[in-house]
């Protein structure tokens, strides 16, 4: 079953959801999923709906043109997906595996919905992971100096296998401005933190020298500042005084790999609007 | 500010929600709330929508005549809330007194938006509590000879108080058929275990003697069958080989506290929708 | 069953459990808890040690001279407790009340085993609810100008009621590091955030603002700087989009009545341990 | 740093604790664990204690018959174990690969402690997976008729390969009360279910017609019984009116993972002491 998906945010006003909605029902669609979300504080309308081709009288390719002028009458922001297209994603890691071979089985087995086309690092050990599943294995060995002039080349390669989505899996280099606004709202990292406690390095030394009770991970968008992008998801575990750094370090991996996931499936899902630097998930 | 809340289930088709959305943007109605559901094994279409009544051009009065027509068009089943109207609540309670104290300060701070009329026991003991936040207490004792007549004097004095919703805070009495369906889908329960393990009684004496590593708490919609109503609502904790039953029952009251308060907001805010032995929570 | 307690720190060493162990076994005490822990980091041995004293063959008060030597000759820090002895506890609070309720339910129905000798307030709007339990309440109006000398006169009130305990159920005033000095280790504080996130005021309209997908609350012990001291316990609860501000503060309610009662129900059943800022809790 | 493990179970009595402690001081061993628990209820001492072989005066092969004595005394029921020793584990599997990929990739990074020797299946297809890990594939196809003789093959290959530990990752065949009996306690089985709750097959449809608001997976020691043996771990998520079957047959996999990855360690770090059908875990 092919569906058409709106990912929707303007300014709020009357009328909003009825003429969406009545676009979808005079063209004879069948809404299967809708999902709306108002902030009060902003006055800002949120949406994401979803319906399907089949019957559906304005074909695939025109649908965009004919929603343009609601669209223009209520000043929206909006995105027009279709389930049929799969995005395609690149994996940046350094040496740590345990998300890459987490994120590398769900796309093996289709539970991430993805076109998982390469992994890029900055070290070579974890090429004969990559190659183990039979995925292209990109080495980029970063220093201070060629720094720019690899990420252009990363960017190039980047454009030239039309990577919609970029996972962080532990990657250990801090992206350029220029990377970052390359692909806005299009890079996911994981942060071995519950944000916004303990930003940047050593999070779970510094968890465990403060003495919390529990440790959390945070799947963001990345922006320019380190570890302040849009929160996309975060969860938490348990500690108690006996664990030692090495145990937080083990716990959080696990942590690390979910919380990694979901956001890297709801992002392939069109679940995810950003405002704000904030984002609003239809799950 | 005033609102309006429909609360709709029916056979899932196209144009429903367009319809309900037109019904209320034709007469100038400000959504400020929309959440649906469909359940697609049974093809079944669910909805919570909330507007605003000031400038709403159908009076109070006749919107659910005015409404009418669609409801059948479509074989609705649908309730039509005010946010202005305030439901009568009896909390009926035996001889543990940790859910009853939480519900009163909740009630008595506004956290809970109820009128919450008269305590029912079947034990004197409670009677000071009650009468500490100034609610009134009335005792009817029961056994086994006396229960079905004094049920009814029960429903009489609920009747008699228009009394919309009915919380067994650890109430230690079966309720009858009779009485279950005089209030169907209006008393809610809080049950000690994680339903459906430990249906029935002295659950955490159980869970300790099956090992279990986490026990939880449930509240639910009274039916007939003992502990088998539509879930409204569950939580756990953790528990080890360290905790003795004691020990459950203390983390245990605290669970028991939060589950059940937050069913009893969610049925006061009119956010729960019954099917098929289960619910809809429209959070 | 009267036991006896003892709570140890000292630089770890071989032979420290045998030789405790040993001074119970001989005197004929029967231990009912033993719970240890080394800080392998910093080379610190911890230990809770619990024992029945029916049948000890050393008389109560002789207990702490006996162990006297031992306690030199391996350079303990160590408390010796009594499960005869009830702590006096003071709770001092602002306006908010859903702390205090939850623990003047707690230590009425004896869930708290503490003597709750008093309430303290800079304000007078909780009066009635702590003279409903039965508690003396003491209005202590505070500002800029008065604050030390008003700390003095709650002072020599704690002292003379020999006050063990303080507890700050959401207490909106810093306490000066005289009055913290005074009470080290003996005051406890609800922070309403994850610390050390959100450390200071309003936490939960900046977890808003930070779009966070789980908000938590930290007890901690009180020390001269501001949520800085040992945490004592935390825990969270999951938030979204959907939440406001409002919401957050509602939901923030619970977890704070919670996590604040556990500190101090650990604490009055000596069960904390402080080092280098952090606590271990055998629990 | 090598270590001695003793496990020790026995009927509760003064000076144990002080008597085994003696053991280790009065040789010269640094205890680096020691955790200790009594079930007052049925009067039973659990121990867990760990020392460091280096420097301890009696021969690390003579250390079981120098400890008989206390044993005898004490009647105790005790095992030794030397950190040195890795534990020989097989897995069993049939078509659901995430938990195996979970164990192969953790058995692989050195996260779980342990001799992966093989992978037994009653199914050809995830032989390839096995062998991406480079890791021996045995195929022990089975029907009603072959069962018990295609067991007792597996139990000869178990035995001659010196397997400690059988890891059931979702296996879907019951074994048979001579196999269970062969190894008793060395089998952990993951169930994808809150047990109680939904013992048997198909638990998360059976979940879904419930309508419950969390569910559950557990790890458990298999005995004759099905899904009735000593529970290890368990662990939970949240569930709404959202998530279909497929969601939380999706959901649940994360769970499964993690709950029987826990178990799997806990038993190579000889931290599991079973009794009565349940686990004391020295975490």
């Amino acid at each position: 079953m092919e569906t058409a998906i709106l990912l929707i945010s303007c300014p709020d006003r009357k009328g909003i959801l009825s003429e969406i909605t009545r676009f979808i029902a005079e063209n004879n669609g069948n809404i299967v999923n809708a999902d709306q979300h108002i902030d009060f504080q902003k006055s800002i309308f949120f949406m994401r709906i979803e319906w399907e081709l089949e019957g559906f009288k304005i074909p695939k390719l025109e649908i965009e043109s004919a929603f343009r002028p609601i669209a223009e009458k209520f000043q929206m922001d909006y995105q027009l997906h279709f389930s049929s297209e799969v995005k395609n994603v690149a994996i940046f890691v350094s040496k740590y595996d345990h998300c890459l071979y987490d994120l590398l089985y769900r796309f093996k087995s289709g539970e991430l919905k993805g076109n998982l086309k390469l992994v890029v690092s900055n070290h070579e050990d974890l090429k004969h992971v990559v190659e183990m599943f039979q995925i292209p294995f990109y080495y980029f060995p970063k220093n201070r100096e060629n720094k720019l002039e690899v990420e252009e080349r990363e960017i190039e390669l980047l454009k030239k296998e039309k990577i919609d989505l970029i996972v962080l899996a532990r990657y250990m280099q801090i992206l350029s401005n220029r990377f970052v606004n390359e692909f806005r709202n299009r890079i996911i990292n994981i942060h071995h933190s519950f944000l916004p406690a303990f930003v940047g390095a050593k999070p779970y030394h510094r968890a465990y020298e403060r003495g919390v009770k529990i440790i959390g991970a945070t799947s963001h968008y990345v922006t320019e500042e380190l570890d302040q992008g849009p929160i996309i998801e975060q969860d938490v575990v348990r500690v108690s005084h006996r664990d030692t750094v090495s145990d937080m370090i083990r716990k959080g991996r696990d942590l690390e790999k979910i919380v990694l996931s979901r956001a890297v499936r709801w992002h392939l899902e069109d679940k995810i609007l950003v405002y704000d630097n904030k984002t609003v998930i239809f799950e």
